[in-house]
Protein backbone atom coordinates (compact mmCIF):
# COMPACT_ATOMS: atom_id res chain seq x y z
CA UNK A 1 0.00 0.00 0.00
CA UNK A 2 1.83 3.60 -0.69
CA UNK A 3 2.08 5.96 1.78
CA UNK A 4 2.54 10.03 1.51
CA UNK A 5 4.17 11.01 5.00
CA UNK A 6 5.61 14.55 6.40
CA UNK A 7 8.50 14.48 8.73
CA UNK A 8 8.72 18.02 10.53
CA UNK A 9 12.40 18.39 11.28
CA UNK A 10 13.73 20.97 13.59
CA UNK A 11 17.53 22.47 14.06
CA UNK A 12 18.78 24.42 16.73
CA UNK A 13 21.14 26.06 13.65
CA UNK A 14 18.87 28.18 11.32
CA UNK A 15 20.59 27.58 8.08
CA UNK A 16 19.33 25.67 5.79
CA UNK A 17 20.55 22.60 4.53
CA UNK A 18 22.88 23.30 1.53
CA UNK A 19 22.14 20.24 -0.80
CA UNK A 20 18.35 19.44 0.65
CA UNK A 21 17.34 16.76 -1.80
CA UNK A 22 21.07 15.06 -1.84
CA UNK A 23 20.71 15.19 2.43
CA UNK A 24 17.08 13.54 2.41
CA UNK A 25 18.39 11.37 0.08
CA UNK A 26 21.49 10.15 2.10
CA UNK A 27 19.09 10.04 5.83
CA UNK A 28 17.10 7.75 3.69
CA UNK A 29 19.33 5.35 3.85
CA UNK A 30 21.27 5.36 6.94
CA UNK A 31 17.92 5.00 8.30
CA UNK A 32 16.78 1.86 6.31
CA UNK A 33 20.79 0.80 7.16
CA UNK A 34 19.49 1.03 10.82
CA UNK A 35 16.91 -0.76 9.89
CA UNK A 36 18.63 -3.92 8.06
CA UNK A 37 21.98 -3.20 6.04
CA UNK A 38 20.54 -6.35 3.74
CA UNK A 39 17.73 -4.07 2.91
CA UNK A 40 19.01 -1.17 2.46
CA UNK A 41 21.87 -2.73 0.32
CA UNK A 42 18.74 -4.25 -1.82
CA UNK A 43 16.73 -0.74 -2.06
CA UNK A 44 19.94 0.84 -3.24
CA UNK A 45 21.13 -1.49 -5.93
CA UNK A 46 17.27 -1.14 -7.15
CA UNK A 47 17.18 0.15 -10.62
CA UNK A 48 13.98 2.10 -9.38
CA UNK A 49 13.65 3.38 -5.74
CA UNK A 50 10.39 2.16 -3.77
CA UNK A 51 10.08 5.45 -2.26
CA UNK A 52 9.98 9.41 -3.32
CA UNK A 53 11.62 12.17 -1.33
CA UNK A 54 10.55 16.32 -1.40
CA UNK A 55 12.25 18.98 0.67
CA UNK A 56 9.19 21.36 1.41
CA UNK A 57 9.23 25.01 2.08
CA UNK A 58 9.49 25.67 5.52
CA UNK A 59 7.30 27.59 7.44
CA UNK A 60 8.23 31.19 7.84
CA UNK A 61 10.33 32.26 10.59
CA UNK A 62 7.81 34.69 11.35
CA UNK A 63 5.04 32.31 12.10
CA UNK A 64 7.19 30.66 14.63
CA UNK A 65 7.77 33.15 16.95
CA UNK A 66 10.95 34.40 15.93
CA UNK A 67 12.86 32.10 17.32
CA UNK A 68 15.96 31.40 15.17
CA UNK A 69 15.73 27.87 14.49
CA UNK A 70 15.65 25.75 11.20
CA UNK A 71 13.15 23.92 10.34
CA UNK A 72 12.51 21.34 7.08
CA UNK A 73 10.09 19.37 5.86
CA UNK A 74 10.42 16.74 4.20
CA UNK A 75 7.80 14.44 2.34
CA UNK A 76 7.87 11.12 1.79
CA UNK A 77 6.63 8.41 -0.08
CA UNK A 78 6.95 4.68 -0.24
CA UNK A 79 5.51 2.65 -2.94
CA UNK A 80 6.65 -0.76 -1.20
CA UNK A 81 4.26 -2.83 1.11
CA UNK A 82 6.84 -3.87 3.38
CA UNK A 83 8.64 -0.30 4.01
CA UNK A 84 6.71 1.94 5.08
CA UNK A 85 6.13 0.22 9.08
CA UNK A 86 9.70 -0.31 9.53
CA UNK A 87 11.20 2.62 8.61
CA UNK A 88 8.34 4.63 10.58
CA UNK A 89 9.48 2.80 13.77
CA UNK A 90 13.07 3.62 13.15
CA UNK A 91 12.11 7.19 12.24
CA UNK A 92 10.79 7.41 15.64
CA UNK A 93 13.26 5.71 17.19
CA UNK A 94 16.09 7.18 16.08
CA UNK A 95 14.68 10.89 15.56
CA UNK A 96 14.54 11.32 19.45
CA UNK A 97 18.24 11.28 19.35
CA UNK A 98 18.80 13.51 16.06
CA UNK A 99 19.10 12.78 12.43
CA UNK A 100 22.09 14.29 10.41
CA UNK A 101 20.96 16.29 6.80
CA UNK A 102 24.36 16.48 5.86
CA UNK A 103 26.50 18.19 8.63
CA UNK A 104 23.14 19.87 10.38
CA UNK A 105 21.97 17.69 13.55
CA UNK A 106 18.09 18.02 13.16
CA UNK A 107 15.18 16.53 15.47
CA UNK A 108 12.01 14.67 14.75
CA UNK A 109 9.08 17.02 15.62
CA UNK A 110 6.10 15.68 14.46
CA UNK A 111 4.98 12.94 11.72
CA UNK A 112 1.99 13.64 9.74
CA UNK A 113 0.86 10.81 7.78
CA UNK A 114 -2.83 11.14 7.18
CA UNK A 115 -4.83 13.72 4.96
CA UNK A 116 -6.49 14.87 8.07
CA UNK A 117 -2.79 16.38 9.44
CA UNK A 118 -2.13 17.79 5.93
CA UNK A 119 -3.18 17.23 2.18
CA UNK A 120 -0.18 16.15 1.54
CA UNK A 121 -0.23 12.99 3.48
CA UNK A 122 -2.17 9.73 2.95
CA UNK A 123 -2.37 6.11 1.85
CA UNK A 124 -3.99 4.48 -0.49
CA UNK A 125 -4.03 0.47 -0.82
CA UNK A 126 -3.43 -0.97 -4.24
CA UNK A 127 -6.76 -2.07 -4.64
CA UNK A 128 -8.07 1.57 -4.10
CA UNK A 129 -5.70 3.05 -6.93
CA UNK A 130 -6.80 0.38 -9.25
CA UNK A 131 -10.54 1.27 -8.82
CA UNK A 132 -10.25 5.11 -9.16
CA UNK A 133 -12.74 7.11 -11.14
CA UNK A 134 -11.97 7.05 -14.81
CA UNK A 135 -11.19 10.31 -16.20
CA UNK A 136 -10.52 11.99 -19.70
CA UNK A 137 -8.40 15.10 -17.82
CA UNK A 138 -5.69 14.49 -16.06
CA UNK A 139 -4.95 17.84 -13.98
CA UNK A 140 -1.57 17.68 -12.24
CA UNK A 141 0.07 19.92 -10.21
CA UNK A 142 4.20 19.64 -10.07
CA UNK A 143 5.26 21.39 -6.92
CA UNK A 144 9.09 20.42 -7.56
CA UNK A 145 11.20 21.02 -10.35
CA UNK A 146 10.05 17.68 -13.12
CA UNK A 147 12.53 16.69 -15.65
CA UNK A 148 12.17 13.52 -18.33
CA UNK A 149 15.51 11.85 -19.13
CA UNK A 150 15.08 9.90 -22.56
CA UNK A 151 17.80 7.71 -23.62
CA UNK A 152 18.26 8.25 -27.24
CA UNK A 153 21.16 6.02 -29.31
CA UNK A 154 24.81 6.23 -28.86
CA UNK A 155 24.08 6.56 -25.10
CA UNK A 156 22.85 10.28 -25.39
CA UNK A 157 20.55 11.18 -22.70
CA UNK A 158 18.13 13.92 -23.32
CA UNK A 159 16.28 16.15 -20.43
CA UNK A 160 12.98 17.49 -21.36
CA UNK A 161 12.01 20.33 -19.00
CA UNK A 162 8.54 20.47 -20.53
CA UNK A 163 4.96 18.91 -18.70
CA UNK A 164 5.01 17.10 -22.06
CA UNK A 165 1.66 15.14 -22.50
CA UNK A 166 2.63 11.40 -23.63
CA UNK A 167 6.13 11.57 -20.66
CA UNK A 168 4.10 12.48 -18.49
CA UNK A 169 1.53 9.23 -18.55
CA UNK A 170 4.51 6.64 -19.62
CA UNK A 171 6.46 8.02 -16.53
CA UNK A 172 3.14 6.99 -14.38
CA UNK A 173 2.54 3.60 -16.36
CA UNK A 174 6.71 2.60 -15.84
CA UNK A 175 5.96 3.10 -12.41
CA UNK A 176 3.01 1.51 -11.30
CA UNK A 177 4.33 -1.29 -13.37
CA UNK A 178 7.73 -1.59 -11.17
CA UNK A 179 5.77 -1.23 -8.34
CA UNK A 180 2.17 -2.40 -8.16
CA UNK A 181 1.22 -5.98 -7.47
CA UNK A 182 -1.52 -5.43 -9.97
CA UNK A 183 0.24 -4.11 -12.74
CA UNK A 184 -1.12 -4.56 -16.48
CA UNK A 185 0.18 -7.55 -18.67
CA UNK A 186 3.00 -6.50 -21.09
CA UNK A 187 0.50 -6.17 -24.04
CA UNK A 188 -1.71 -3.77 -21.76
CA UNK A 189 0.94 -1.43 -21.07
CA UNK A 190 2.09 -1.41 -24.62
CA UNK A 191 -1.92 -0.87 -26.15
CA UNK A 192 -2.24 1.77 -23.70
CA UNK A 193 1.48 3.65 -24.04
CA UNK A 194 0.39 3.80 -27.51
CA UNK A 195 -3.06 5.37 -27.33
CA UNK A 196 -1.30 7.49 -24.53
CA UNK A 197 0.94 8.64 -27.50
CA UNK A 198 -1.54 9.43 -29.87
CA UNK A 199 -4.74 10.57 -27.55
CA UNK A 200 -3.42 13.03 -25.00
CA UNK A 201 -3.52 16.61 -25.70
CA UNK A 202 -2.51 19.61 -23.56
CA UNK A 203 -6.12 21.84 -22.89
CA UNK A 204 -4.30 24.40 -20.69
CA UNK A 205 -1.30 25.22 -18.48
CA UNK A 206 -0.39 27.51 -15.62
CA UNK A 207 2.41 28.69 -13.46
CA UNK A 208 5.05 26.88 -15.47
CA UNK A 209 8.54 28.02 -14.39
CA UNK A 210 12.01 26.98 -15.25
CA UNK A 211 14.21 25.66 -12.42
CA UNK A 212 16.94 23.85 -12.39
CA UNK A 213 17.49 22.17 -9.91
CA UNK A 214 20.43 19.60 -7.62
CA UNK A 215 20.24 16.23 -7.57
CA UNK A 216 22.09 13.61 -6.94
CA UNK A 217 25.39 14.66 -8.35
CA UNK A 218 24.17 16.95 -10.75
CA UNK A 219 22.30 19.84 -11.93
CA UNK A 220 19.17 19.10 -14.04
CA UNK A 221 16.59 21.80 -16.04
CA UNK A 222 13.11 20.92 -14.85
CA UNK A 223 10.01 22.99 -14.74
CA UNK A 224 7.37 23.43 -11.81
CA UNK A 225 3.08 24.48 -12.26
CA UNK A 226 0.31 22.88 -13.46
CA UNK A 227 -1.34 21.39 -16.70
CA UNK A 228 -4.54 19.52 -17.81
CA UNK A 229 -4.46 16.86 -20.15
CA UNK A 230 -7.24 15.54 -22.40
CA UNK A 231 -7.63 12.37 -23.13
CA UNK A 232 -9.51 12.12 -26.75
CA UNK A 233 -9.99 8.09 -26.68
CA UNK A 234 -13.35 6.99 -26.18
CA UNK A 235 -11.67 3.56 -24.89
CA UNK A 236 -13.03 3.24 -21.26
CA UNK A 237 -9.63 1.02 -20.42
CA UNK A 238 -7.75 4.29 -21.12
CA UNK A 239 -9.76 6.46 -19.22
CA UNK A 240 -9.34 3.93 -16.24
CA UNK A 241 -5.95 4.17 -16.46
CA UNK A 242 -5.94 7.64 -16.31
CA UNK A 243 -7.85 7.98 -13.52
CA UNK A 244 -5.61 5.33 -11.48
CA UNK A 245 -2.54 7.10 -12.69
CA UNK A 246 -3.61 10.27 -11.40
CA UNK A 247 -4.18 9.24 -7.65
CA UNK A 248 -0.79 7.04 -8.06
CA UNK A 249 1.02 10.49 -9.07
CA UNK A 250 0.45 11.18 -5.11
CA UNK A 251 2.60 8.76 -4.37
CA UNK A 252 5.00 8.09 -7.36
CA UNK A 253 5.69 11.50 -8.54
CA UNK A 254 6.70 12.36 -11.85
CA UNK A 255 9.97 11.47 -14.08
CA UNK A 256 13.37 11.36 -12.96
CA UNK A 257 14.88 11.37 -9.42
CA UNK A 258 12.15 11.39 -7.76
CA UNK A 259 13.89 9.75 -5.10
CA UNK A 260 16.60 12.93 -4.49
CA UNK A 261 13.22 15.79 -4.11
CA UNK A 262 12.38 16.42 -7.89
CA UNK A 263 9.05 15.46 -9.64
CA UNK A 264 6.60 15.94 -6.37
CA UNK A 265 3.35 16.13 -8.28
CA UNK A 266 -0.30 16.45 -6.66
CA UNK A 267 -3.63 15.55 -8.76
CA UNK A 268 -6.13 18.96 -8.38
CA UNK B 1 14.43 38.03 -49.95
CA UNK B 2 12.55 37.36 -47.45
CA UNK B 3 10.78 40.92 -46.00
CA UNK B 4 9.23 41.60 -42.79
CA UNK B 5 7.58 45.06 -42.67
CA UNK B 6 4.97 46.91 -40.61
CA UNK B 7 1.70 47.93 -41.28
CA UNK B 8 0.06 51.12 -39.01
CA UNK B 9 -3.79 50.58 -39.41
CA UNK B 10 -6.00 53.61 -38.38
CA UNK B 11 -9.73 54.08 -37.91
CA UNK B 12 -12.33 56.61 -36.31
CA UNK B 13 -13.86 53.56 -34.96
CA UNK B 14 -12.07 52.87 -31.60
CA UNK B 15 -13.61 49.10 -31.39
CA UNK B 16 -10.86 46.55 -31.82
CA UNK B 17 -11.43 44.19 -34.53
CA UNK B 18 -13.01 41.17 -33.27
CA UNK B 19 -10.97 38.40 -34.82
CA UNK B 20 -7.85 40.28 -36.00
CA UNK B 21 -5.69 37.24 -37.84
CA UNK B 22 -9.31 36.03 -39.25
CA UNK B 23 -9.49 39.46 -40.94
CA UNK B 24 -5.95 40.39 -41.47
CA UNK B 25 -6.05 36.88 -43.59
CA UNK B 26 -9.15 38.14 -45.50
CA UNK B 27 -6.82 41.50 -46.31
CA UNK B 28 -4.54 39.99 -47.64
CA UNK B 29 -6.21 37.66 -49.85
CA UNK B 30 -8.72 41.28 -50.85
CA UNK B 31 -4.90 42.94 -51.76
CA UNK B 32 -3.52 39.84 -53.47
CA UNK B 33 -6.78 39.84 -55.50
CA UNK B 34 -6.89 43.38 -57.02
CA UNK B 35 -2.97 42.27 -57.62
CA UNK B 36 -3.67 39.36 -59.26
CA UNK B 37 -6.50 37.27 -59.13
CA UNK B 38 -4.54 34.42 -60.64
CA UNK B 39 -1.56 34.96 -58.24
CA UNK B 40 -4.05 35.07 -55.38
CA UNK B 41 -6.06 31.58 -56.35
CA UNK B 42 -2.66 30.04 -56.34
CA UNK B 43 -1.35 31.10 -52.77
CA UNK B 44 -4.37 29.95 -51.75
CA UNK B 45 -4.25 26.76 -53.09
CA UNK B 46 -0.70 26.26 -51.92
CA UNK B 47 -0.35 23.99 -49.30
CA UNK B 48 2.23 26.17 -47.49
CA UNK B 49 1.57 30.01 -47.39
CA UNK B 50 4.34 32.38 -48.34
CA UNK B 51 3.61 34.82 -45.98
CA UNK B 52 2.80 35.24 -42.13
CA UNK B 53 0.88 37.87 -40.52
CA UNK B 54 0.97 39.26 -36.85
CA UNK B 55 -1.37 41.76 -35.50
CA UNK B 56 0.30 43.16 -32.52
CA UNK B 57 -0.51 44.97 -29.79
CA UNK B 58 -1.50 48.91 -30.66
CA UNK B 59 -0.40 51.79 -28.71
CA UNK B 60 -1.90 52.28 -26.15
CA UNK B 61 -4.92 55.29 -26.17
CA UNK B 62 -3.38 57.75 -23.99
CA UNK B 63 -0.31 57.57 -25.71
CA UNK B 64 -2.28 58.83 -28.29
CA UNK B 65 -3.37 62.04 -26.94
CA UNK B 66 -6.61 60.59 -25.99
CA UNK B 67 -8.22 60.84 -29.04
CA UNK B 68 -11.20 58.61 -29.26
CA UNK B 69 -9.73 56.26 -32.60
CA UNK B 70 -9.21 52.55 -33.29
CA UNK B 71 -5.68 51.44 -34.35
CA UNK B 72 -4.35 48.02 -35.75
CA UNK B 73 -0.59 47.12 -36.18
CA UNK B 74 -0.35 44.58 -38.86
CA UNK B 75 3.20 42.94 -39.30
CA UNK B 76 3.36 40.84 -42.43
CA UNK B 77 6.28 38.68 -43.61
CA UNK B 78 6.81 37.38 -47.39
CA UNK B 79 8.91 34.56 -48.34
CA UNK B 80 7.98 34.54 -51.61
CA UNK B 81 10.72 36.61 -53.96
CA UNK B 82 8.06 38.28 -56.33
CA UNK B 83 5.50 38.82 -53.40
CA UNK B 84 6.89 41.83 -51.49
CA UNK B 85 7.07 44.76 -54.46
CA UNK B 86 3.81 43.79 -55.95
CA UNK B 87 1.98 44.18 -52.52
CA UNK B 88 3.54 47.02 -51.08
CA UNK B 89 2.21 48.17 -54.67
CA UNK B 90 -1.05 47.76 -54.48
CA UNK B 91 -1.10 48.50 -50.38
CA UNK B 92 -0.03 51.78 -51.15
CA UNK B 93 -2.83 52.42 -53.95
CA UNK B 94 -5.69 51.01 -52.04
CA UNK B 95 -4.57 51.90 -48.31
CA UNK B 96 -5.53 55.71 -48.87
CA UNK B 97 -9.18 54.94 -50.08
CA UNK B 98 -9.08 52.27 -47.13
CA UNK B 99 -8.72 48.86 -46.50
CA UNK B 100 -10.88 46.32 -44.44
CA UNK B 101 -10.89 44.22 -41.21
CA UNK B 102 -14.08 42.30 -41.14
CA UNK B 103 -16.30 45.00 -41.50
CA UNK B 104 -14.01 48.55 -39.89
CA UNK B 105 -12.51 50.62 -42.45
CA UNK B 106 -8.61 51.20 -41.89
CA UNK B 107 -6.30 53.82 -43.74
CA UNK B 108 -2.80 52.68 -43.86
CA UNK B 109 -1.43 55.41 -42.28
CA UNK B 110 2.59 54.20 -42.13
CA UNK B 111 4.29 51.34 -43.75
CA UNK B 112 7.69 50.74 -41.64
CA UNK B 113 9.62 48.26 -43.85
CA UNK B 114 13.44 48.93 -42.18
CA UNK B 115 15.04 47.66 -38.79
CA UNK B 116 16.00 51.44 -38.56
CA UNK B 117 12.11 52.14 -38.71
CA UNK B 118 11.21 48.97 -35.83
CA UNK B 119 13.44 46.47 -34.66
CA UNK B 120 9.65 43.72 -35.89
CA UNK B 121 10.88 44.92 -39.91
CA UNK B 122 13.52 43.88 -41.96
CA UNK B 123 15.22 41.87 -44.69
CA UNK B 124 17.52 39.18 -45.98
CA UNK B 125 18.85 37.84 -49.03
CA UNK B 126 18.52 33.67 -48.99
CA UNK B 127 22.10 34.22 -49.40
CA UNK B 128 22.17 36.12 -46.55
CA UNK B 129 20.26 33.90 -44.38
CA UNK B 130 22.45 30.65 -45.30
CA UNK B 131 25.23 32.64 -44.75
CA UNK B 132 23.67 33.44 -40.75
CA UNK B 133 26.47 32.27 -38.02
CA UNK B 134 26.24 28.94 -37.01
CA UNK B 135 25.15 28.49 -33.35
CA UNK B 136 25.21 25.72 -30.38
CA UNK B 137 22.53 28.25 -28.77
CA UNK B 138 18.75 28.56 -30.71
CA UNK B 139 17.19 31.73 -28.17
CA UNK B 140 13.82 32.54 -29.89
CA UNK B 141 10.54 34.33 -28.04
CA UNK B 142 7.31 33.73 -29.28
CA UNK B 143 5.39 36.71 -29.23
CA UNK B 144 1.79 35.57 -30.37
CA UNK B 145 0.18 32.47 -29.38
CA UNK B 146 2.37 29.18 -30.84
CA UNK B 147 1.32 26.02 -31.15
CA UNK B 148 2.41 22.45 -33.45
CA UNK B 149 -0.34 20.73 -35.03
CA UNK B 150 0.97 16.72 -35.48
CA UNK B 151 -0.86 13.89 -37.87
CA UNK B 152 -1.16 10.87 -36.55
CA UNK B 153 -2.43 7.65 -37.77
CA UNK B 154 -6.54 7.88 -38.52
CA UNK B 155 -6.57 10.89 -39.21
CA UNK B 156 -5.96 12.51 -35.99
CA UNK B 157 -4.88 15.69 -35.05
CA UNK B 158 -3.11 16.29 -31.77
CA UNK B 159 -1.79 19.81 -30.94
CA UNK B 160 1.10 20.57 -28.76
CA UNK B 161 1.49 24.30 -26.67
CA UNK B 162 4.92 23.48 -25.62
CA UNK B 163 8.49 24.88 -27.01
CA UNK B 164 9.37 21.21 -28.23
CA UNK B 165 12.93 21.81 -29.28
CA UNK B 166 12.56 19.29 -31.87
CA UNK B 167 8.81 20.66 -33.42
CA UNK B 168 10.39 24.29 -33.03
CA UNK B 169 13.32 22.98 -35.48
CA UNK B 170 11.37 20.89 -37.83
CA UNK B 171 8.81 23.92 -38.32
CA UNK B 172 11.71 25.96 -39.35
CA UNK B 173 13.48 23.51 -41.39
CA UNK B 174 10.29 22.27 -43.42
CA UNK B 175 9.16 25.83 -44.05
CA UNK B 176 13.37 26.64 -45.78
CA UNK B 177 12.63 23.53 -47.42
CA UNK B 178 9.57 24.78 -49.46
CA UNK B 179 10.63 28.69 -49.81
CA UNK B 180 13.68 29.31 -50.07
CA UNK B 181 16.02 28.50 -53.49
CA UNK B 182 18.71 27.33 -51.37
CA UNK B 183 16.94 24.76 -49.66
CA UNK B 184 18.96 21.45 -48.61
CA UNK B 185 19.05 17.95 -50.90
CA UNK B 186 15.80 15.77 -49.14
CA UNK B 187 19.24 13.04 -47.68
CA UNK B 188 20.63 16.53 -46.08
CA UNK B 189 17.26 17.53 -44.69
CA UNK B 190 16.64 13.80 -43.51
CA UNK B 191 19.89 13.99 -41.59
CA UNK B 192 19.26 17.33 -40.26
CA UNK B 193 16.46 16.33 -38.38
CA UNK B 194 17.20 13.36 -37.22
CA UNK B 195 20.47 15.38 -35.44
CA UNK B 196 17.53 17.86 -34.29
CA UNK B 197 15.48 14.48 -32.62
CA UNK B 198 18.74 13.75 -30.91
CA UNK B 199 21.13 16.83 -29.97
CA UNK B 200 18.59 19.64 -28.90
CA UNK B 201 18.21 20.27 -25.30
CA UNK B 202 16.22 23.29 -23.38
CA UNK B 203 18.35 24.85 -21.42
CA UNK B 204 15.92 27.80 -20.03
CA UNK B 205 13.02 28.90 -20.46
CA UNK B 206 10.94 32.01 -19.39
CA UNK B 207 7.30 33.31 -19.78
CA UNK B 208 5.95 30.73 -20.61
CA UNK B 209 2.06 31.20 -20.98
CA UNK B 210 -1.25 29.17 -22.04
CA UNK B 211 -2.94 31.25 -24.46
CA UNK B 212 -6.34 30.27 -26.15
CA UNK B 213 -5.91 31.63 -29.41
CA UNK B 214 -8.22 31.80 -32.60
CA UNK B 215 -7.12 31.52 -36.00
CA UNK B 216 -8.79 30.61 -38.93
CA UNK B 217 -12.30 28.28 -38.33
CA UNK B 218 -11.16 26.99 -35.17
CA UNK B 219 -9.58 27.94 -31.43
CA UNK B 220 -6.16 25.97 -30.45
CA UNK B 221 -4.21 25.94 -27.69
CA UNK B 222 -0.86 27.84 -27.48
CA UNK B 223 1.86 29.19 -25.72
CA UNK B 224 3.80 32.33 -25.76
CA UNK B 225 7.32 32.75 -24.23
CA UNK B 226 11.08 32.43 -24.62
CA UNK B 227 13.06 29.34 -25.06
CA UNK B 228 16.62 28.76 -25.08
CA UNK B 229 18.04 25.11 -26.53
CA UNK B 230 21.17 24.03 -26.56
CA UNK B 231 22.85 21.76 -29.59
CA UNK B 232 25.17 18.76 -28.45
CA UNK B 233 25.96 18.56 -31.84
CA UNK B 234 29.70 18.80 -32.89
CA UNK B 235 28.59 18.75 -36.29
CA UNK B 236 29.49 22.31 -38.07
CA UNK B 237 26.87 21.53 -40.60
CA UNK B 238 24.48 21.02 -37.87
CA UNK B 239 25.13 24.32 -36.10
CA UNK B 240 25.10 26.09 -39.34
CA UNK B 241 21.87 24.77 -39.95
CA UNK B 242 20.27 25.67 -36.39
CA UNK B 243 21.82 29.31 -37.09
CA UNK B 244 20.50 30.05 -40.18
CA UNK B 245 17.44 28.74 -38.86
CA UNK B 246 17.07 30.91 -36.07
CA UNK B 247 17.28 34.29 -38.10
CA UNK B 248 15.01 32.84 -40.43
CA UNK B 249 12.62 32.19 -38.00
CA UNK B 250 12.11 36.53 -37.83
CA UNK B 251 10.38 35.92 -41.28
CA UNK B 252 9.01 32.01 -41.20
CA UNK B 253 7.55 32.10 -37.59
CA UNK B 254 7.03 29.11 -35.85
CA UNK B 255 4.03 26.12 -36.11
CA UNK B 256 0.62 26.57 -37.65
CA UNK B 257 -1.41 29.26 -38.78
CA UNK B 258 1.06 31.55 -39.09
CA UNK B 259 -0.82 32.77 -41.82
CA UNK B 260 -3.42 33.81 -39.31
CA UNK B 261 -1.41 35.69 -36.20
CA UNK B 262 0.05 32.66 -34.98
CA UNK B 263 3.78 31.81 -34.11
CA UNK B 264 5.26 35.32 -34.55
CA UNK B 265 8.60 34.58 -33.32
CA UNK B 266 11.84 36.73 -32.65
CA UNK B 267 15.28 35.42 -31.88
CA UNK B 268 16.91 37.49 -29.31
Amino acid sequence: MPYAFLLHLTSSDPRPPRYPGLYAHGLFFVLLGKLDPGLAAAVHAAPRKPFTLAVLEPTPPARRGGEASGEVVLRATTLDDGLFGPLLGVLLREGVAGLALGDHPYRLARVVATPQGSPLAGRHTWEELAAAPPTRCLRLRFHTPTVFATSKPGRRTRHTPLPDPFLIAKSLLTSWQYHSPLRFSDTEAAVLLRLFELDLEITRFADLRFERAQAAKGFFPGFTGAVEVHCHSESLEVQRALGMLQVYAFYAGVGAKTAYGLGFTMPY
